[in-house]
């Protein structure tokens, strides 16, 4: 059996460095695909470090993965050697409740298995996509759009889809309403772009002035405003239809309720550590504030065929497996603009 | 003119006692009504008391008003003379805004003007029910359907439309879809009653058991939980499509949203003083918090006419005014089933 050379973390420190493993051989309904690109999102920081308490080392984090495939099982119909597939952040589901029948897996009744650091049915541990292949069941496997450059669709798999999903789900896709987005990383910055693609007026709530500058002219915004400022603050009262917060830090959460107008819609993305509103923001004007995470096949793929059709691509930072370690670093330390993708392809070997 | 009698606060004692004042001369829309009921909700409370530091003594509280009308403006044609009549929590609008235009009154961009203790457009500050009469723009004004009991509509003018607006909002009419209650006073009822009328299987959170016997028999829900039972509660884990809190006292939210499914809805009428979560309580299977306050005058006589035919009828305790001041104090010790009505018509003389 092929050897999968991967970088793990062996312990609470979450450092990372080579591993090899072996991964399951190819069953009938099975795509192998060499791996090419891996984006680098913060739930690899939580894992490897085992900030939930619930890591399995070693742990191979990475679950925005691109790659080419280079193997397909008997029953493999939509792939063939050769395409470019891409696999988020889950890799497997019962495929019989409610939610798998409507190709929402990720609410699967029986759990969807995670891309790294579950226990896969058949008792082994995921390993993600800081690894030289991967093999997955097809119905797990995106196709990447042709033309679509493979190191710009790994942010697609968890960050893109974790942003466009509610904005969906919430009809954010109606143009000249006003949307606010909360947080400049790798959620943000999507957030912005479909904001702009639906046609929204988008105004960025950042901490930091030193990102005016890009959400403007690189990203499209249409406003930025310094979160603390309350007066800039106050100026928007009511004015925004729906707010995506993508930040992960601890906020208030009032003050940006007040900007929303009657009915507008709240959604949570980030994970700060707790929530807590006053019941008069919600009540008055019947606001509302709803959570999400990721999203299922169906609207993954739609959510990547939109983004090569309105040529959508996130700002990406390239790096080389061997600067793993750095860039979990400055991701904890918000140092990176928008999001790390490693060039598995070129730097695994 | 003709003096009108009521029943005021005088301070933040909250004292009612009798009072004597004018209201305007009827205007060409206006609709000028012998009020026979009045029910008792937590707001007249809130403002005999001045717990919000906005109380404009004399308060006369009461906005679940019902009367017949005994003279109508000019302009008038949705009522006549005889005509059976309720009015709501809010008395004005600017008519003019897009929330006003959709009938949506409450959310006018003007502020809808609250049917007591507010400034009206004449500057004169608005009395509520505890009276004997009242004139209120035709608009402001609800037809009670035919055979209706008047002293049972009353209490559908805020308790009613305040959980009818949400659960239609969020589509709670489904019938066969699992709705769970948080308390059991004035709201808590109608949303039972609401809740078995759309056909849902109802579940009542409480934290008395003694309201466990009418809840199944006299409402007609189909479960009564106990909610400081963890057993009970986990046994219930992911089973409910929504839930309405009625409750106005503080309690953690958590252990509900995580009876809630995938992408199930809380909606908050109730009003603790604060609102704490974890966000995975939403992010994770993409729950729905959202706030609700009364409705629009479309909705609240589309309720009174839904809730006339399909025999909805509040559960009540017929009072004289003079045991107001004793009903408000039990109100405050939850002490009531479920409703108190003033009987203005045989009492207030």
């Amino acid at each position: 059996m092929e050897e999968c050379l991967g970088w793990a973390a062996r312990d609470v420190s979450g450092v990372l460095s080579p591993y090899k493993f072996s991964r399951r051989v190819l069953g009938c309904d099975d795509v192998s695909l060499k791996i090419t690109h891996c984006g680098v999102c913060y739930a690899d920081i939580l894992w490897t470090r085992n900030i939930h308490g619930d890591s399995k080392y070693p742990v191979v984090p990475g679950h925005e993965i691109v790659g080419i495939v280079k193997e397909v099982g008997s029953n493999v119909h939509r792939f063939k050697i050769g395409d470019h597939v891409g696999v988020g952040t889950y890799v497997n589901s019962c495929k019989d409740c409610e939610y798998c029948n409507d190709r929402l897996e990720i609410f699967c009744l029986k759990r969807a298995i995670s891309t790294f650091n579950a226990v896969d049915v058949d008792g082994t541990i995921t390993k993600g996509g800081y690894s030289s292949y991967t093999i997955v069941h097809e119905r797990y496997c995106y196709v990447i759009p042709d033309n679509y450059p493979l190191a710009l669709a790994a942010p697609l798999l968890c960050a893109g889809i974790t942003v466009y999903s509610p904005m969906m789900r919430h009809k954010m896709n109606q143009p000249g309403k006003y949307l606010g987005v909360i947080g400049l990383g790798g959620l943000g910055h999507m957030a912005v772009k479909f904001g702009k693609a639906f046609g929204l007026n988008v105004t960025v709530f950042s901490t930091s002035i030193s990102k005016k500058e890009e959400a403007l002219n690189l990203l499209g915004a249409d406003r930025f405003v310094i979160s603390s400022d309350q007066q800039q603050m106050e100026a928007l009262a009511k004015s925004l239809d729906f707010i995506v917060d993508t930040a992960s830090g601890d906020h208030p959460f009032d003050p940006y309720l007040s900007l929303l107008k009657t009915a507008g819609i709240f959604v949570l993305v980030g994970a700060p550590s707790e929530i807590k509103i006053s019941p008069l923001s919600l009540l008055i004007s019947k606001r509302t504030i709803s959570g999400s995470a990721t999203g299922g096949t169906k609207e993954t793929q739609e959510m990547l065929d939109f983004c090569a059709t309105h040529k959508i691509y996130p700002e990406i930072e390239t790096i080389p497996i061997q600067y793993a370690n750095e860039a979990l670093e400055r991701l904890i330390n918000r140092d990176v603009k928008y999001r790390f993708v490693i060039d598995i392809e070129n730097s695994l070997k």
